[in-house]
């Protein structure tokens, strides 16, 4: 592909992908993503480039737009890394990425327990690192970043020195990269359980059997919020609970008594394990969300709190209607067991509902269940999972206190 | 309009507004406003009604959908008050709206500084009420509400019996209801300034000279997160400060200078003597802030932390394209003015102005400026401003804070 290089632009040895005309809009805007559709392939096929190699990518004029790597196999061939020319994506560049990284979470945080880079937001598509104090568990979603994945481990050693750093690779996403699930060590051992720090609270969750890279600290800040909006002795039910961390936060900061409902054994194991550790106690049911808030219902249990904290209910934008459905059936059976005066926080972490799309679903939940509610405020990722302003795809979670009281 | 009554129709002396067929489902989904042009005026004219007259207003059907009152010359020609058929819209109907809006603020705040009663969110289309200690201070927007102010004085001389209340009606709104304007004491003396309390901060505003009631507790909550997100020895610059309170939070949580812009001289007395109150100090520069920012920018000062809460540059829709470029214009100031590692807070209390519009003005002047933005967090209006979620106008306050870097 050499004589697509062209004098003047930087990193020549580099293959080229040219952008279709006017294709550099959304670009140049900041997003990163480049779709296969949006290639001049007559002049630059993908057929050709090996699965995550390095390329530059120019316009239809020939101006480089930035480094990526590609995947000729995905509707999204490209991902821009960079768009300094004068800066190759080598170790050194993955060294700075992540050191200005670091010093944004350096900032927020006190101690090492945060999502330390969170892929496009943070310049690195595709890479997720989750920092557990010492440890540092990683996931990688693309064939571009894999390709990557030792520079990237060597970046991370000269930045960080962790003392374990594991790749967790076993992220539904990299089915659509036709990528093989896997558990990898990089440095040290693979540790059984992280230990987890989140404000004055510790947790432990299990590395392997645990959800993502083992904790959602994208929901640390709307946790924080739930203490601001508890009131002493509130009966709190927490559906969906994982290892209890919503339910903890609710009681160390004076809720009465709180119920998890998880599907999951295990994971309500460690939710009664964690409270122990905190100094608290906590009840558990075993059973599908839906199920147990219906069957709560009937036996007449009342709570002033309810958490709804759901898988991704719309993974796929076709699961919309089924999805919305859903959302909206959970926050019905949610609002009938609360009483009186009392508080939903009403989540969601899927992309594809939007943020009014969950508003109009409680709403609706609201007038049939002849409750009306004040959204006090809309939460969204903690502040180590930021925004990227150009890539919607960035913002998914959603989460909304609202009080509710009979209308 | 008695023949319009039905028997089963509760407060059947109220004149009746019947709706077209259809038109009644955006008042069953919870939005309390109707348009004259929603009215089946055949059946039931407007021309006949008193301005502010107490209403039922029916389904085609002849469905009872609420109790509402009216202003046959405006666009929005009623507002819901109730929609309990035995409970029509009283003095105890108001004492009862006023106790539910209460115990959320009691639940929310440990002092009495805050939003008491904030419009359609609290059941009270067109009424709000800010609390100042044992001050309270009232806006009226609807000729309907103005009809009802003895009414309301009463209701809250029974449930809060405040000191001093004052109705402060001198709200452009008050111009699309014909409304004059006035400043009217309805217990108590009318105080030069009011006090304020915000966390541990306070404050001193004019009542008669200040902007709204006084205060901007609408952005309290932000404050907070400002405080959450600054570090040791920031440098400040608050852009459209007033009385400073931005600047002030800054300062408090450990910025090393602040410079307050303002084009009120007033405001920024006030700023100078509300810093020196909470034991700090700041500058100030009363200037338009688009030659101000341009002045500081071409002097070379930098910062590390920007302010921007103007006005809204939006008040009527068709000012969009105009309101847009000033949002965008006023973000490229200040990014300009932020050097290396920094955070631009960039607010519109715009409704005209969606969320993701403000977004894409922001990426676009980041773009511009040769910046890379990162979204950390996005705060709306504080709780005593609750979202009602079916009445998308009244949520109209956006806080994006961003971290800043150079691309």
């Amino acid at each position: 592909m050499s004589e697509h290089s062209r004098s003047g632009v930087p990193a020549g040895d580099l293959p080229v992908l040219r952008l279709r005309r006017n294709e550099d809009r959304r670009i140049r805007a900041g997003h990163l993503w480049v779709f296969s559709n949006e290639i001049d392939t007559a002049r630059t096929p993908l057929t050709g480039l090996a699965r995550g190699a390095l390329v530059q990518v120019l316009s239809d004029r020939d101006q480089f737009l930035g480094y990526a790597y590609a995947n000729p196999n995905a509707l999204i061939c490209a991902r821009i890394l960079g768009r300094d020319a004068a800066c190759p994506p080598d170790r050194a560049f993955l060294a700075r990425r992540l050191a200005v990284a670091l010093s944004l979470r350096e900032r927020l945080y006190r101690e090492p327990w945060y999502r330390l880079v969170f892929g496009e937001s943070d310049g690195l598509p595709g890479l997720v690192l989750d920092r557990y104090g010492e440890a540092v568990v990683g996931q990688i979603a693309t064939v571009g970043m894999e390709a990557l994945r030792e520079e990237v481990s060597a970046a991370i050693a000269s930045v960080l020195a962790p003392r374990v750093l594991v790749w967790k690779n076993d992220s539904a996403a990299r089915d659509l990269e036709q990528l093989p699930k896997s558990l990898a060590v990089s440095c040290g051992e693979v540790p059984e359980e992280l230990g987890v720090r989140e404000g004055r609270l510790h947790f432990s969750v299990p590395l392997r059997a645990g959800q993502k890279t083992g904790w959602f600290y994208d929901q640390a800040a709307n946790r924080a919020l739930l203490a601001r909006f508890l009131w002493p002795g509130a009966r709190v039910l927490d559906v969906c609970s994982y290892a209890g961390a919503w339910a903890i936060t609710a009681l160390v900061n004076g809720a009465a008594e709180a119920l998890c409902i998880d599907a999951s054994g295990p994971a309500l194991e460690y939710a009664a394990r964690n409270a122990a550790a905190n100094g608290v106690s906590l009840g558990t049911l075993r059973a599908d969300a839906f199920d147990a808030m219906k069957a709560l219902g009937e036996q007449g249990r009342r709570f002033d709190v309810v958490i709804l904290d759901p898988p991704a209910f719309v993974k796929r934008k076709k699961d919309l209607p089924q999805g919305q459905a859903a959302y909206r059936k959970l926050n019905q059976l949610a609002l009938n067991l609360i009483e009186r005066d009392g508080l939903l926080v009403s989540c969601s972490c899927s992309w594809h509902l939007a943020a009014d799309d969950l508003v109009a679903l409680i709403q609706a939940a609201a007038r049939h269940t002849g409750r009306f509610v004040q959204i006090l405020a809309a939460g969204g990722q903690a502040p180590d999972h930021p925004v990227h302003p150009a890539i919607p795809e960035t913002r998914y979670l959603k989460a909304f206190f609202c009080r509710v009281v009979r209308e």
